[in-house]
Formats: structure tokens, C-alpha cells, sequence
């Protein structure tokens, strides 16, 4: 029997490096606010998900009007966010119960679609977790006090989301000690002992976090359409 | 004295990975071929600049057609370019004579501006080398058999062109023999025992190698008109 598949979509931000009083996620690019964009990515993948979107409380309202202002449609379980984005991640997996899979996604990262989710799903349900990851195209360096050193970019890997789990598993490496060392679900799995699996991301699925970010997702966004 | 200053600008491409037969640095995007965006962005920092252009010579009388059809007065030297992105740097400096300093730049990099190719030149006066980079947006794991780790992100620094050098230290460097771990200029300048000075690059100094990257490049180079 296939396992119950949720989506966890985080949208926790709070728009400091935008420049803008508006968080990132509700800023409108090509005709709809990010966070909706990166939903409809998930229905598109499947009408059968269950979907899970955090927010910081504050925003609950803000989300009801966008829905109605966009006649948003699709079934969303709303869940308040923490003070940081791990403590949001925890309170979204409070929602849901195992047996499972689990892909836990950026609210800001539109561009991703049916593919690499379906691939993530798939991935995780034989290795426990599935990572989406992209080689560097660029060269890399580690800094050491006064001088850098070139590495061999070719064993790095720049990791996305989603990053798919066993719902079990990342529920109970979730109950570790928050720590700032924990920057991604990937690393809470990996603290709690787990095998990391990557698969292939894409380089369109970029992470709206600038000003420049939303040129470039409206340029991207404009051209499936 | 203020040293000589140049600038090579490589653009030896032939355009496999875009699906293209035009090379593409040679490809238009918002109203210019990629190389002549560039090429303007060092003649806009300073117009004392000598500039080397290394081409395929098979591409010089593609160049010539070019820059009439696009009316382009700048004043450019063309260098014949080599086998690897190695040779026709090697090529390009064989046009130079110290003392000076050159910042090499890849041609297909058109979103250099006046002020990264100024901080490179002024850091390369003091330090001889200045090489750009930017921070990872993005969690960085190391592969490792079957498995990955997470790595500090914070120590690592992805890198770009300008690379920017006493130009006597890096024609010296270059004598060098020729092998897959120099990926760039500035692991060319460290394998001959210099240290390597990194300074903020851009986000949106991005390097144009697929089909997306020219949406991108587009939207970006769009909104600056």
C-alpha cells in the first residue's frame, strides 16, 4: 500500500531582506503571491497530498484575504509558525500522523514542480529521505584566517527543498535540542543518525530571498505560462 | 603611479550546453550579444582601459559581422584563443606587458558592473590578487561514499569573475603546466604559492551557461535600462 504523502510548506518570514513590509511569501509575482504559486506546484504533483502551510500566526488574517482577493481554492491545513524556522517545521509536523512520507518545503520557493516532488516521494520511500541538491557551477573556496583555498567543487553538492522524509523518522529527530548548527531538516535528520540521500534539483528552483530573487522568478514564472 | 590596467575578458564558449549553434556569448539578450554587455560594463568603469578579447579564431569573422551590425566603437584587441579556458587566458596575457594589473572576466558574465570591476582593481593594487566571490544563499553538504554531511556554509564562498592580478604575478603563475584542478585564475595564482584575497562580489553577476540563465540575464540586464 503507498503511504499517506503530506507537504509541509513553510512561509515563516518576515521580509527584512526584501525591503518590504510585505513577507516575501505574499509579495505577488506574475499575477499570484509566491507561497500560492509554490502550493499550486504541490496540487499540480497530486489532488491526493495532504497540506500543511505554516505561518506566523499574525499572518492568518493576511492569508484569509489573499484567499478570497486570488479565489484560492485549494485545500490548505493552516499551522502557526515558531521563532524560527525549525520550531515552525516542528509545529507543522504536529499536524500529521504516521505511517507517511513527508516533503518539507521552502514557502519561497516557487519554481519547484511536479517532477522533482514526485521524484522526492519516490526516493524517500525506499531510502527514508531524499534531498533535492544541485552541483556547483561555480568554483568554490574555504576561507582560512588570512587566505582562502580552493576545494574540489565536484564533491559539493547546494542543497533545496524539498527535502522528503519517512514521517516518523524526521518527527523524532525533530525532538532534539534546537541549535544553530541545524540550518536545514537534512541536518536534524543527519544529527539524529539518519543516511542522507540527494537527488537531482533543478537550478530554476531558486529560494526567493532578494529584491533581484523576484525579477527572476517573475522571468522564470513568465515563461511556463 | 597608478599602475596599467587591463582587462581579458574570455569568451572562448562554444555553446554545447545552451542548445544553440551561435556560441553564447554571442547569443542577444536585451537588444546586444551577451559579450558586448560585458564588454561596455569595463569600458563604463574607465575608458583608459586596454581590453583583450579572446575569441575561437574560427569566431573573429563572426565578431567582425557583429560589430557592425551593432554599430560597437569600443576599441577591443582579439586575441586567438586556445584549446581550454587555461590556454586562451595564457593567450590573452601573451598581449600584455607589465607592470599593470589585469582583471580577467569571463565573457559571459554580463552583469558585471563599474563597481565590482573598480573594489577589484583597487584590491589587486594592495593585495596583488582579488578574486570575487559571494556568500552561500544555501545549506552546502559534502558527499562521502553513500552518504553526505553537512558542511559550515559559513567558511565557504562561492566564486565568480572578475579575478583581478598584479599582472606580473599571474603571467608568471600561468607558465605553469596546465591540469583539470585549475578551475580558474585564482587556483592558478595559488598553485604558484600566492595567497588568494576574495572581495564581495554580486549575486546577480551570474555566469550565463543554460537556457534559463538567458531569461534570467534578460530580466536582469531589462531592468537596469
Amino acid at each position: 500500500m503507498d503511504k499517506k504523502e503530506y507537504a509541509l510548506v513553510v512561509a515563516g518570514g518576515k521580509g527584512t531582506r526584501m525591503q518590504s513590509s510585505l513577507p516575501k511569501q505574499f509579495i505577488e509575482v506574475n499575477g499570484l503571491p509566491i507561497v500560492m504559486h509554490t502550493l499550486n506546484a504541490f496540487f499540480r504533483y497530486s489532488d491526493k497530498l495532504t497540506v500543511v502551510l505554516v505561518l506566523p500566526e499574525d499572518d492568518f488574517h493576511l492569508w484569509d484575504e489573499l484567499v478570497r482577493k486570488y479565489s484560492f481554492t485549494q485545500p490548505v491545513i493552516l499551522q502557526k509558525g515558531g521563532d524560527t524556522r525549525f520550531q515552525s517545521v516542528r509545529n507543522g509536523l504536529d499536524k500529521m500522523q504516521g505511517p507517511g512520507l513527508v516533503a518539507i518545503h521552502d514557502g519561497v520557493r516557487p519554481l519547484v514542480n511536479a517532477d522533482i516532488i514526485g521524484a522526492s516521494f519516490r526516493l524517500a520511500a525506499v531510502h527514508k529521505t531524499a534531498i533535492a541538491a544541485v552541483r556547483l557551477k561555480e568554483s568554490l573556496r574555504v576561507t582560512d584566517q588570512d587566505t582562502t583555498h580552493a576545494v574540489d567543487r565536484s564533491k559539493y553538492r547546494l542543497i533545496q527543498t524539498p527535502q522528503t522524509f519517512d514521517l516518523d523518522l524526521i518527527k523524532k529527530a525533530y525532538q532534539t535540542r534546537e541549535d544553530p548548527g541545524l540550518t536545514d531538516d537534512a541536518s536534524v535528520a543527519e544529527r539524529a543518525g539518519h543516511m542522507i540521500s540527494l537527488f537531482e534539483g533543478s537550478y530554476e528552483n531558486i529560494k526567493v530571498t532578494t529584491p533581484e530573487d523576484l525579477i527572476i522568478a517573475g522571468a522564470l514564472l513568465g515563461r511556463r505560462d
